[in-house]
């Protein structure tokens, strides 16, 4: 399949959306793995569930109150024993003219066909030890009144969640429900992370800069997102601008079973840009540039992956990203991202697309498609009079600006003309964050939302 | 602050609103811990951040190319050196008439204020090993042409993050760029979860129910939201409908210094629901019923904790929550989540709300607001002929029904009446999960399918 896009012969310029392609044809699931449940959260599943047992297993009550025989409506009548959650008995029958209590789940006793919640009774007599003796029904109820039938909620082999969703809370949940205690899912994929470059230091080193020296933000950047995708991750530090050094990491990358190599830096220009070469030299290159700004240098690759001793191979992919900061983050969003997502199993890996309304004028690229880095959030008022997505530019716009980053939580899909959009123009924008975090649609904020000074 | 809203008194039915107060003004911030840049993904800052150095912090190249002295204009220079990222020489001293080789982030030389892109050359003549001994300039750059001054990106002391701001993979990212190390954020919450009710049974236990049984699926649940939200957490189990093991589960979390616990079901109106009366005995109930659907059984309170040998007292958040599984997802997203985020540091730690449209009629509660499950999705039509979003109901919404959660993303505000909301209404929704895996708007609704007029 993948072969007819490879264009391995002279490694070139996509677009973007070419790119994505490519990618996503390269890519291939991670093998499912069984996990116990504890695990399985933010995994993807890899197998169908049903439902062994019907849910509820019994018919339960759905309120705290008395089993009753409907037909025998309101008035007064012996309480003749307790049918409690979890306390099941099956010597408790019920006649006509009698009732039972029962809590919220128990199981509805032989005889019973409806429940009257305490709230619609009252106490007549109270018996030893708490217990009740008899109680006036003060409400008449149909038969199956505050009951749920067995399998109400889940019926027996029912489906319960399909191979492909991803294992929320609730699913998590739901698994609980019925009994699975391990599950498969796709095994989360393992990305090393290595940046490139003789100008960087580690920031965990103190040393006061160098002349010509920067920190290196990229591999600390990048190891923190891939994190938050669930993946597995590799630091493999900095690398410098030497071939055997970048030769070495390639290497290293394969050694760990890395199903993915992010590099950064090293894939410009330069003399001293050995990604490229080597890759073309050591694998499969796809493609080397991409029509977007920013980001344009970008290499995808893949690599041979021989297990020691195994006689398949598996393949490794490697997105050479560019140096830049922030040409680097929104490459991984745009294009590395989709990919952890399709290895772990997700059915839809792209970013997904919203609109939002332009909040101020922004000038457009004449000669590529530009991602503009914007803060959403949720307006009742948009400028239309209407609800809906308003997108703040977090300012200058150049790739090596990581602050146009900072509170991102989404990448505007401007198109390459010599023009200016103007503001309230709705326009298509990528989400790249959680908008659990996006600021709110009012800002009144209280002396109380301020974060407590230092004690 | 909290004593005039406490109503411990007569321990009763609040609105949603009325409780979030509560909570939000009983709530305390976590007190702010150091923690590794590598561990501080995710969690929330507690201290402003500048920047010690500016960055660039030398005027660097934005073009692998030649420095250059602009006024030189096109034509034929030698080469007389090479400007590296990472290799900077303070030798090099660059005359009018020559030009030096530069790669993108590399040291502009002393005497060179501008750099032409190698695109915009030609080698004229190549010198030994690779080197390249005279180029031709083939374009007039203006000074400064691609070219970042000092502080260009940050300048010296400029603010960089502020106390309040979450920590996401690009606040890392610059951090690590400004040579931080460790920073101070606020410490995770650490919650302890418990299951009561003589009714479950553990879902790890492989065993076939017995009769009145069913599986403990809140715990597994609730772990999993709470992992989800960046907390710590501890199980405790489950435990039994007897006083003493709900009086001791308080004890465990106590001595687990546990900032919450969340406790889930023994709070509705049977007779061995403990977990109300032993709140009310050992510490301070602000409230045990909310008028909403799902969940109305809710109690919320505090107890004191006294960590071995300190003299101060910390106050440990208990939520009681209900037993049916959807109640007890619906009041933890509700109430327990911005609780969550207000001590982990949050600003704004109330649930993000957008409007979005209903796909099918909703039958609202005539007595209570319902919180209606539902799955949104942003669609380039939303039924209007504008985009927006479209909600779809995750099915019946019995609170027992825990399928009613799978692939919720959002919460429908539903009010109280007695009335039928058509499909194609506008109506509020909470989110409750990331939209990054929200099903894609791949099938735009057609119009005829919700006939409603723009309002
Ligand atoms: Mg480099
Ligand atoms: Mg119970």
């Amino acid at each position: 399949m993948a072969h007819d896009i490879v264009i391995e012969s002279s490694p070139g310029l996509v677009t973007v959306q070419q790119a994505t392609n490519i990618i996503l044809s390269v890519a291939k699931r991670l093998s499912p793995v069984t996990v116990p449940l504890y695990e399985a959260s933010g995994a993807t599943l890899a197998e169908d569930i049903t439902a062994p047992e019907p849910i509820p297993p019994f018919p339960a009550s759905i309120k705290d109150g008395y089993a009753v025989v409907a037909a025998d409506g309101p008035g007064e009548y012996p309480v003749v024993g307790a049918a409690r959650a979890g306390s099941y008995s099956s010597q408790l029958q019920l006649q006509p003219g009698s009732v039972v209590y029962i809590t919220t789940g128990g199981p509805i006793p032989d005889g019973a066909d409806a429940v009257v919640q305490v709230e619609d009774t009252e106490v007549v007599e109270d018996g030893a030890s708490n217990d009740v003796k008899k109680i006036r029904i003060l409400k008449t109820v149909t038969k199956g009144h505050d009951i749920r039938p067995v399998g109400f909620d889940i019926a027996e082999g029912a489906s319960v969640l399909k191979a492909g969703e991803r294992l929320g809370a609730a699913e998590i949940g739901l698994l609980a429900t019925v009994g699975v205690s391990h599950v498969e899912v796709f095994r989360r994929p393992k990305v090393a992370v290595a940046s490139t470059g003789d100008e960087l230091v580690d920031p965990q080193d103190g040393t006061k800069l160098g002349k010509g020296q920067i920190r290196d933000s990229n591999r600390a950047m990048l190891l923190a997102a891939c994190k938050e995708h669930h993946c597995e991750v590799i630091n493999l530090g900095i690398i410098r601008d030497v071939e055997a050094e970048v030769n070495d990491i390639l290497d290293k990358a394969l050694a760990s079973n890395a199903d993915i190599l992010l590099t950064s830096g090293g894939v410009s220009m330069g003399d001293k840009d050995f990604v490229k070469p080597l890759l073309q030299k050591r694998g499969k290159v796809y493609f080397s540039k991409v029509l977007m700004k920013p980001g344009k240098p970008l290499a995808f690759a893949t690599l041979e992956a021989r297990a020691r001793g195994a006689s398949e191979t598996s393949q490794m992919l490697v997105f050479g990203l560019p140096g830049n900061p922030v040409s680097s983050a929104v490459t991984f969003n745009l294009f590395a991202v989709p990919a952890i997502r399709y290895l772990s199993g997700w059915v839809e890996p792209q970013l997904r697309k919203i609109q939002a309304r332009t909040w101020s004028p922004l000038r457009l690229d004449p000669d590529r498609p530009e991602f503009h880095r914007v803060t959403v959030s949720w307006e009742l008022d948009d400028g239309t009079g209407h609800p809906g997505f308003v997108a703040k530019s977090t300012g200058h716009q150049i790739s090596s600006r990581l602050l146009s980053m900072r509170s991102a939580n989404a990448l505007l899909e401007l198109p390459q003309a010599p023009a200016i959009v103007p503001a309230g123009v709705l326009v298509p924008a990528l989400l790249i964050d959680n908008l659990a975090g996006m600021p709110p649609a009012k800002t009144p904020v209280s002396s109380k939302d301020i974060p407590s000074p230092r004690p």
